[in-house]
């Protein structure tokens, strides 16, 4: 089986090593930045081209992992060929390739991709979509090389659960940016806060979220609330803090 | 050493078994529930009482684990002695304790504690404080039983670290429970998020969260934004969305 790889990213990065890992082929990297393309291409010891047209054309599988703007600017750049083609996008429709080739679909692993961090890719939960059954279960079976949990899942489903990753990954990751930054500005050390994190993240392999909910806040202390708000210089700060302080409260009276 | 255990909540239940766990003998849990100061009683095979003025005045230190407002209301209800007072409190400063008794102090575990959570304790940062030299020594080498970690702070510097921990926890969490809504309301599995739940904190042990930051927010993809706002239906959410992507994009901006 012949991969191609178009876009040479985090994701792309991160899923083409561990396609390679899996025994699977990736035959091509094709990036618009020529230094991109040849550092992938190296690490999976394939060639590289920075023209669309020149793509192979008999690979089994094109994955598209690149930015959403530049898919809808790719797609129609490639030679409609016997390939199935997925991309990767959380909020993207498969649609998006109709009319453009037969054979389509969707592989979107659910994770965070950054450089310089290895992924087990095994454990990471991979969605996947195709235009016909008989697509679907091939990418069944090929996803399966790379991890424990496939999960078939519409473009539509798909999106509401690219919504939650929003909340569950980035929006977390900006609240453990604003306790570092009130540590940084107090010269205390942003390590003092990876129990807590790491804990915080245990939790709820147990228990809800909602049983997990601890603080001023769940508690509606609204002397400390009040202390917090007034120890923040910044406007942003105290607004984020205030909104999510009231919606915790909001949301344990709907209990 | 006798220790006394004013507070039968999470995090009184849980010290005052590490403390067991590491040899220390709690002689005396309070409680103004009985029911509560039995349990915890029972669990420390000490015994109990739920009037203030029956608490015992010949131990060596004295734990009050209660919440912030029952605090103010106990300390003066409990007779002068010559054990070592100390708090757990967060935001509460040292010197609520001046006036009451000779030895006082702080002893602050930065942990987040639910029921029917183990915790390992030898992990916890814990802080310290007191108002004479040689009993800030004395509760370093008592905290030492308990952690690796012990660190002496002033009350000024801890109230900061209590809103840091607000953030990188209860915050954390109030993110992780707006996931599992959208999940829930997809009848999608929160199980999904476990793996990138994980990995979101796992990355900030060995990148900063400005360098850990991934998502749409960061990239400022509007249309994607602007298509999750679409399909929050709740306002509060819809809010909380914008703005913690603006904000997102705000400090990669300020880097």
């Amino acid at each position: 089986m012949k991969v191609v790889f178009i876009g040479s990213g985090n994701l792309a990065t991160h899923l083409s090593l561990a396609m390679k890992g899996a025994g699977i082929e990736v035959v091509q990297v094709y990036s618009q930045t020529e230094s991109h393309a040849s550092l992938l291409a190296n690490k999976l010891s394939c060639s590289f081209t920075t023209e669309p047209e020149s793509i192979v054309i008999d690979a089994d599988i094109y994955i598209f992992s690149v930015k959403d703007s530049a898919l809808l600017d790719l797609i129609h750049k490639i030679p409609q060929n016997k390939g199935l083609w997925l991309h990767t996008a959380g909020s993207v429709p498969m649609g998006v390739f109709e009319g453009y080739n037969d054979r389509y679909g969707v592989l979107y692993p659910l994770q965070t991709f950054s450089k310089n961090r290895d992924i087990d890719f095994s454990i990471v939960p991979v969605f996947i979509e195709s235009n016909s059954a008989g697509d679907e279960a091939y990418l069944l079976s090929f996803a399966g090389k790379l991890t424990r949990q496939v999960i078939s899942l519409s473009s539509e489903k798909r999106k509401h659960l690219h919504l939650a990753a929003v909340w569950a990954c980035n929006f977390t990751n900006h609240m453990y940016l604003m306790a570092s930054k009130i540590l940084q500005e107090q010269s205390l050390s942003e390590a003092f806060l990876l129990p807590l994190i790491d804990e915080t993240a245990a939790k709820v392999h147990q228990l809800s979220a909602r049983e997990a909910q601890t603080g001023p806040a769940i508690r509606y202390d609204e002397n400390i609330i009040e202390k917090h708000i007034e120890l923040l210089s910044d406007p942003n700060m105290k607004e984020l803090y205030r909104l999510i302080s009231r919606n915790i409260h909001k949301e344990s009276s709907n209990e």
